[in-house]
């Protein structure tokens, strides 16, 4: 086992459970199964019937995270294995992977050491081509309305009021800003755009929050892809391809089944990038898995600031899903960051900087506390780690009343996330957790800012600046004030400064555009300097991949 | 059965036999087979004993397409299972649909009637994603050459002479050109670009020619990117990310198995569009069928001067193959347009202007006995034809001693290829083929130009302008002068004029643009206004489609 590699060697070397027993571990009937190859499939949903049960919801996130890792997909699967081996029927509801990020700097993102999902190559590459549906969908639905332009623009869109974007399943900031329809009369009618990252397409957010085939179409109907003239929105509808759209996606609208190294049955199902969208795997998937399992643990990206926030504002109040339990994710390295130590210098013991970062902990778990659910916090074991320092912020937790337990998950698997998985079962049982969503909609977009601003990332006020005025006033006219906001945020800070870690207080929230997804059914706030189209870093993780003579990935981790 | 929509209607009501049979059937052994769903999956080769065999090779070809539709696809079906009937062990070799198209003109391309490939909706949609799989190989290549300017650009990369286009498989005109990295220094390095379709991705001409894994990144690594300021090329292995491009495309290679509406085992798998790339199925699906069946059937696009022209002296010269007959497929229908009849008259009996007509059929036979092949002509019935015109067509190809048989394919199915395949057996009997390619590349390509110009166009002569001529000194300098030429041309005339029907005579061929496809291992030349990216007419065939709440497509045929 190489010191670079271990995940992908771990996964490559682990013998897999045929699907079809997977399957039926979960209760999914045989004939709702599609497989995939012999280790994956999706699930026909509407070849099942209901069971009219509904699971516990524990919901995994983390506090912000660092460039030394916190471990959430790992520690979401090991605590799974853990609910598995204590007896529990167990499912893991995850979100996909996105390959741009992949090929850039992740290079895998199921899971680590013990706690992977596998087949660990396959998800992290093209799986079961949902992504690529979705990649599709939406050019084509581009193609579509510059068509319309060239083709004497019936419905009078203004070209430079397009909203919808065209997107690629890679980090390309070339694309960030282009200019397109060059070349005279016959091909097309040049204007500005510019390109999205498929996880921040409207589309993914539709089928994440879809219920079926109807909903999505009448979802994908309802898309403004621009505006007249007379600032009047331009729906999907009205260019009559919400069928075409949806037919691209009636494959992809399906939740996929896998397992984890521990056997577990896992849906792994739609959107990632909590901090461009609303980073949560499908509504679908979860559904299912409830109405299966008796217990289902499911991950929210990055922290409580964004996958949490928005899987307990959005999702789950649009789904009517209620979370029983919270976990937050802390590591000593990331602590240490939190609490000022350098990348270089992580090696070091240093509790008392950990001890210090704690007030970025801190402010993640009093967040969950203030939607109605009490969270344990895993503290995630890595080598490096002493046991001076990780007793020490056992301690500092149990000081302060919070839950909290030693996950050890990336070496002993099921078996490392028992004492989490306890702490989850205590908290449900004794902390009578009673889920409700931050903010109403109702009051209007800039309270439900302001109240985001203020109580979940320790702002003193939100400004709106650059676009943000004016959209809000189009907003108002169009009716669309009171839909829930989707904030796109640095997932490094509470803040918009990326650099601004711990638990920063006394700084303003900048909203600098606000663009309505009608289809998904809210609003996106972009703040700071965030960007819906990353960038390849100086020396790509593509660099370091490869295929084996006998089809075997290199490189992924 | 509605009118509009036969095709579909017929393949939703077939019943499909298990993959698993129809793999039997073929002799694929199962621990080779990677079931996608229960009527497709991929063959992997790797796990395959090679059999020693060499099947029979029938290609099947056209004459000038028109408006009017010639049913190529559907007449290769329909003749593998006259085979099949006929008590041969029987596959057929397809290339997969172009999802672009489909959106815009086509809706489908999977033949027609009792003469289709299916599941027809999976395989005409992401069908097992490998176009999904070329798109993002295509361009996440493309996003790591920008950002090696992006970095420092250590290569010394030209931004002005970059080669390597993003692609969609979406027909997008106002993406062939366009300006990219606006925005500001954190935007990448502005230039002028553009965008093709999917299948002229040189990844595409790769996946197609490829022998396995290793031959797949050796020709990744030897794609020629751009050129530095001193002229010399770029290639992927300068990039280093060789590998991780081929790992993104390692199921990609893989050959699909589906079935004839027969039951006849179908490899589709691989690369459409003839006009502007090489326009045939995997060089590994066809080998894969020849080294199972007694015959494997299969189709270049369009007529005899684009598909089977690049199959003859391309793929059969690289691949090693010796196709044994060929067919060409005529309708009264495309006869009538290039005797100069127009789309809305064709109804109207006139074995006159048919037989004006036949001229284009004519020069289709005679370019494949230039290969060295004896073909069939397939007088593919429709509906509307006559049996005077039927008749006086059939009378005119046995006067001219041509070989020729009516095929009721679309309406009978394999009962009504019978003739043609009974043709084709004779012809393989008595007819001694011997093929050979038309040109031999060492001579250089001005000269591979000139005898496809005048043996099989029949032009008067080549000229080369706009960039051609600069092109030409650059392919010596670098001594690619030497590859074989894959000609981008309008596949509605012999020239390179998409009005001039018929047998024109008395032109030149205009060759505009000369691109290196080394790794593919050919020189493509951009002809007349040929373009490598499509565009939507005024009503796509987006607009008529759809999904039933029950998941079923409506409007593909």
């Amino acid at each position: 086992m190489s010191a670079q590699n271990p995940d992908l060697e771990i996964a490559q070397a682990a013998t897999l459970l045929p699907i079809r027993e997977i399957a039926e571990r979960a209760g999914i009937p045989e004939k709702a199964l599609i497989p995939y190859g012999t280790t994956k499939a999706k699930v026909d949903v509407r070849a099942m019937e209901p069971t009219g049960r509904t699971g516990r919801l524990v919901l995994v996130s983390a506090m912000s995270p660092t460039p030394a890792g916190e471990g959430k997909s790992t520690t979401t699967v090991g605590l799974a294995d853990a609910f598995s081996l204590l007896g529990h029927r167990t499912m893991v509801a995850l979100r996909e992977p996105a390959l741009g990020p992949i090929m850039g700097v992740k290079g895998g993102a199921t899971g680590g050491g013990y706690s992977q999902v596998v087949p660990m190559e396959d998800i992290n590459l093209h799986f079961t081509g949902d992504f690529h549906a979705i990649q599709i969908a939406n050019n084509t639905l581009a193609a579509l309305v510059d068509n319309h332009l060239q083709q004497g623009n019936e419905l009078d869109i203004d070209p430079r009021r397009i909203q919808w974007k065209r997107v690629v399943d890679v980090n390309d900031r070339a694309l960030r800003q282009v200019v397109i329809g060059l070349g005279g009369t016959g091909q097309g009618v040049p204007r500005e755009d510019g390109f999205d990252i498929v996880v921040a397409s409207e589309i993914m957010a539709i089928l994440c929050l879809a219920t079926d085939l109807a909903d999505l179409q009448r979802r994908i109907d309802a898309i403004v892809v621009g505006y007249r003239r007379d600032r009047t929105p331009v729906t999907v509808a009205d260019l009559q391809v919400g069928g075409a759209i949806t037919m691209l996606l009636k494959d992809a609208l399906l939740p996929n089944l896998v397992q984890t190294l521990g056997g577990t049955p896992a849906l792994v199902h739609g959107g990632p990038f909590a901090n461009i969208a609303h980073g949560c795997n499908s509504l679908a998937a979860t559904r299912l898995a409830l109405s299966l399992a008796d217990i289902t643990v499911t991950e929210a990206g990055f922290g409580s600031d964004l996958g949490a926030e928005k899987f307990l504002d959005i999702k789950s109040r649009l789904g009517g899903l209620h979370p029983d339990a919270a976990v937050v994710v802390a590591t000593v390295r990331a602590l240490k960051m939190h609490g000022g130590v350098a990348k270089e210098d992580l090696g070091t013991e240093d509790l008392d900087s950990a001890l210090k970062g704690t007030a970025n902990l801190a402010r993640h778990v009093e967040n969950l506390r203030k939607f109605g659910i009490e969270p344990v916090i895993a503290l995630n074991r890595f080598p490096t780690d002493t046991e001076a320092e990780l007793e020490g912020v056992l301690a500092w937790a149990k000081e302060q009343g919070f839950r909290a337990a030693l996950s050890e998950v990336w070496a002993k698997g099921g078996e490392g996330g028992k004492a989490v998985a306890e702490q989850v079962l205590a908290a449900i049982e004794e902390d009578s957790p009673s889920y409700h969503p931050l903010y109403d909609p109702a009051d209007g977009i800039e309270n439900s800012l302001r109240t985001l601003a203020k109580e979940i990332y320790g702002a003193d006020d939100v400004v709106f600046e650059d676009k943000a005025p004016a959209q809000l006033r189009m907003l108002k006219r169009n009716g669309w004030d009171t839909l829930p906001v989707c904030v796109a945020k640095t997932q490094y800070s509470f803040s918009d400064d990326p650099k601004a870690l711990g638990a920063p207080t006394g700084f303003v929230l900048h909203v600098r555009d606000l663009v309505p997804k009608i289809g998904a059914g809210f609003v996106v706030a972009l703040t700071g300097a965030i960007m819906t189209m990353p960038g390849l870093p100086k020396e790509p993780a593509a660099l370091r991949m490869g295929v084996t003579e006998s089809g075997e990935s290199v490189g992924l981790f």
